[in-house]
């Protein structure tokens, strides 16, 4: 298949659909709509929504069954990197090579778009055609203490503190692999999936989770700023817990590898077409940003 | 009926679900659950979940039959208030005479601490044994960029700004008044209540959320620290558009009134007990901090 075409048809597709759901930007109050609007369409590749339409593919349904999820996903995921950009945090001033929300309307109104796209996420969720509840639960339970800002919180406690590769799992686990597991069960569940599917998108998503954020420790370590779009050697500086300073680099990559063939091996129990799931998870382990 | 003892087992009833609800403090990561439980058990007053629970009697249902959205109301609340207290945001020290979450915590924790518990309460309002869907869409509606938050970011803006009856009018439904109405909508929904008492639980929940709203307002302007447990005197320092500043204390105190009347009128639209929503309309335009 044609990764890249699907990438693109992929984005476009969510895209379209935030814009119809997220109040235009002069909507009162139009200064909130606004950043919310300039966060969601800052350029992001849609991974997360891609994937759960590729699950529900890979159910044999059409891409449409998961449309909502879809779109509460990328809302929730936003949040998160408007609230991880801010000065109390990371302190970024660009993101995709975009200055951050908060750098743009000022921090109150970027704290605050954040906490209206977590509410939009769920607001999409519950108005799913199929599994609708179902569907809720799993995203406040990705969305909550012990999963995305759990490992936020662990993340950000790790900084200055010797490698430990314990922490880093659950930190590679929870910040990163909730949140991708989460997108493909979604879309499991939006086409109805079977028991055995939803299961094996469990374990398709945490190991492209894990290989997501090994991937992304790599290229921080090894690419430039003007490649990543955002400020390379980043963790390095921070002294932040990655696979690059616990394992070493070339334990990284070999670990990166590892979770790509487990990610692939589950794709055996989901009855239709896996072929969108494995160029995924194999652009996961190989992307260049 | 003596609304003291009400309002006590209602506060106990909530907090004891609160902390079987909420991880316990040594649950990892231990400071995350430590900040979130500090705010929620910050002796806040309970005022919407027991509002959840009133509106369930008043459909005649057990107050049981309010448990989870009355959780979980309380959770978005309390999410508001660390945000609202953040530096970047009203920069406040004390909350109900008690150290504000930032302070506390750092301001990185307290930002997810309130992103975590506004998760949790969709993960609490989805448990709802009945209805818990259309509670999800009520939560969701009511958190959002046109609801709670739309009405802080417009209560933010205003700072400074020209009194503006039209602009205070918008602050206090949206900022108060929605997710008040929130609270008493998703009491009848849980109680599986009739379309004319969801409707009389919207009008009620808005009139009183403006009543709640003056009156705060009111207090603000009256009061002392001592008496308010938060910094007295502060919309005035800051120029907030209120109540006081827009009508004169007279005019807001008219206002008041005439707001607990409309709640009041309301009430004829609900087949069960409605003496705990009419002491609580009364007591919210009576209270003293």
């Amino acid at each position: 298949m044609d990764l890249n075409a699907y990438l693109t048809s992929g984005a476009r597709w969510i895209e379209a659909e935030l814009d119809r759901r997220v109040p235009p930007a002069d909507t009162r109050p139009a200064t909130l709509h606004a950043a919310m609007r300039h966060s969601l369409f800052a350029g992001g590749k849609r991974l997360r929504p891609i994937l759960c339409a590729a699950a529900a593919t890979a159910c044999g349904a059409p891409r449409e069954a998961a449309l909502l999820p879809a779109a509460a996903i990328e809302c929730l995921h936003t949040y998160t990197l408007i609230h991880d950009d801010l000065p109390c945090m990371d302190d970024d001033d660009l993101r995709r090579g975009v200055p951050t929300c908060h750098k743009v309307y000022g921090e109150a109104i970027a704290l605050l778009a954040g906490d209206a796209l977590q509410a939009l996420a769920f607001q999409l969720a519950a108005q799913t055609p199929v599994a609708a509840l179902e569907i809720v639960r799993e995203l406040a339970a990705a969305a909550g203490s012990q999963a995305v800002v759990g490992g936020q919180v662990e993340d950000m406690l790790s900084e200055g503190q010797p490698p430990d590769a314990e922490r880093l799992r659950y930190i590679q686990q929870h910040k990163t692999g909730d949140l991708l597991a989460c997108a493909v069960r979604m879309g499991v569940l939006a086409a109805a999936g079977t028991p055995a599917a939803l299961a094996a998108a469990t374990t398709y998503g945490q190991a492209i989770g894990e290989a997501f954020q090994i991937a992304d420790d790599i290229l921080d370590a090894t690419a430039t700023t003007a490649q990543l779009g955002k400020t390379a050697g980043s963790d390095a500086a921070r002294e932040k817990n990655t696979a690059v300073s616990v394992y070493g680099l070339d334990g990284a990559r070999a670990l990166l590898q590892e979770r790509v063939e487990q990610a692939l091996a589950a794709l055996a129990d989901f009855p239709g077409d896996t072929a969108p799931l494995a160029a995924l998870a194999r652009h996961i382990a190989t992307r260049k940003n």
